[in-house]
């Protein structure tokens, strides 16, 4: 058996990413111990019953203490204070990591309150399902799938090196970005698709009662993709929305001017137009196919 | 082996829905001959090598002549020229069907043309994959989908029976329904989440190349789903489009509506609303799923 990467990794938070996260692990002894912390007793319990890590922690700092590794898998919204119960116990040196979808605001969140010693590496799987808690992780979640590391500028190489090669061993494919450059990227392959399906599957729960009957009947006809989509961890996603609004804001009015034209040309009958944007979208789902990122 | 239930059915058209009743036809013996017509000789002579039908035909009048059931497989926008095509050949008492997604506008644009022995039963099938053409189509592809049929008040009992059970017998459930409901439903299920996923592709399509390329590489956190259904064939939606107007400006208003609140809330950093809109969400996804719409 090889040796482990790491020592001890912590987890604080233990939903889908960080359940999966886990199972990943211990597929493939990439740790020597698992530590768990997480705010909930019952969803420790369950993680424990569950067998996801090698120790159970009610305190941040119980389960930081000797960890060379802590990712941070809760929402965006918790890391400020993740961060703060961390630093005092974290081991000289440590590397600090997290799941999240947005990567400026955990740079800006975390960065204050870390001792000097320690070296934090940004990480993001983009990967998911509708599914969340510890009872939705399952091993396999992030094989072929990207992961995206936003160091700042001058981070530890070792750092970054190390956290890559954790992400390699669970089966992802490693980039290195600009923590704003991703944040760009992700509001549009990311954050407005999950705005959208919101928002439409809000617009069909408003309806009354009996048409609302008849589009869950019929939903085979594109709705229930939406369904999907907007069926996500609600507080995972205010917490994104809330920690990429200018990205999302930006996306967001770019597609609403679009929306705008074809609303203008379905209400003129405007063949061509229509026409004309939606054969120019074909291209895109053929590069989508081509890049193997299709399901 | 059975008496087939028609003895010649012409299909007019022979696209993703065409192949596919042609194949689910033959597959349950479910007619005496198969007659298909379609503009492009091309698509004619590919649908003849597949040996989807029986006999194959350059003019609308020779597919028609002694058909008992004709359905019209085109897009929405041929409708017209087709009845008219259709109507001096029809037989005595033949049954007119179609497998549209708008019903009024196909009523509205057969029923002047036809012969007053002539029967129209329109028919929909809520059933697609993003693929075209006749090689596109599969037998299978309408099994334990539902097919709504929304005939006239005071159309022919029988005519509508002997719709029905064809669409049974290649798998699907009917519902029988008005035209304009049908037309209000649809726009909610299925032509809104269409209009939608066509932007948000369009908005990406016009980002600048670098952006584009990494936005196919990380579609997977949501956006290659609206690739795949803005995919589908412009023709037949921007048909669809033109033929729904008002329903579908109807609910992009509502639409419109909800996005604009969800973008304030953004905006304004507003945590609890987010957090509503998104848990009130979740209850319609597993509606459908209880439904057994899901994929």
């Amino acid at each position: 058996m090889t040796t482990p990467l790491f020592d001890r990794i912590a987890l604080l938070g233990i939903g889908l990413i960080g359940s999966s996260l886990a199972l990943a692990i211990k597929r493939s002894n990439l740790a020597s111990h698992i530590a768990i912390y997480t705010r909930r007793q019952e969803t420790l319990d369950r993680a424990a019953k569950l067998e996801l890590g090698d120790s159970y922690h009610k305190e941040v700092a119980d389960a930081v203490a000797g960890a060379e590794l802590v990712i941070f898998c809760a929402p965006l919204g918790a890391n400020t204070a993740l961060a703060q119960a961390s630093a005092p116990a974290l081991a000289e040196g440590a590397i600090v990591s997290d799941v999240g979808s947005c990567k400026r605001s955990v740079i800006d969140d975390v960065t204050p309150h870390l001792p000097d010693h320690a070296l934090l590496v940004p990480a993001h799987p983009v990967a998911g399902t509708e599914h969340s808690g510890p009872d939705a992780g399952f091993a396999e979640l992030f094989d072929g799938r990207w992961c995206i590391l936003t160091p700042e500028v001058g981070t530890n190489q070792t750092a970054v090196d190390r956290v890559s090669n954790l992400w390699q061993q669970v089966g992802s494919n490693v980039e290195i970005m600009d923590a704003d450059h991703h944040d760009q990227v992700l509001a549009i392959t990311s954050h407005l698709p999950h705005l959208i399906a919101y928002t439409i599957v809000e617009t069909a729960t408003d309806l009354e009662t009996d048409l609302q009957k008849e589009v869950v009947k019929f939903s085979a006809g594109g709705f229930r993709d939406f369904t999907r989509i907007a069926a996500s961890d609600p507080t995972m996603w205010r917490d994104v929305f809330l920690n990429n609004q200018d990205a999302v804001l930006e996306v967001l009015g770019r597609f609403t001017e679009d929306l705008t034209a074809l609303q203008r040309a379905i209400r003129r009958g405007d063949a061509e137009k229509l026409h004309d944007s939606f054969t120019r979208t074909q291209a895109l789902h053929r590069s989508v196919i081509a890049a193997k990122q299709q399901a």
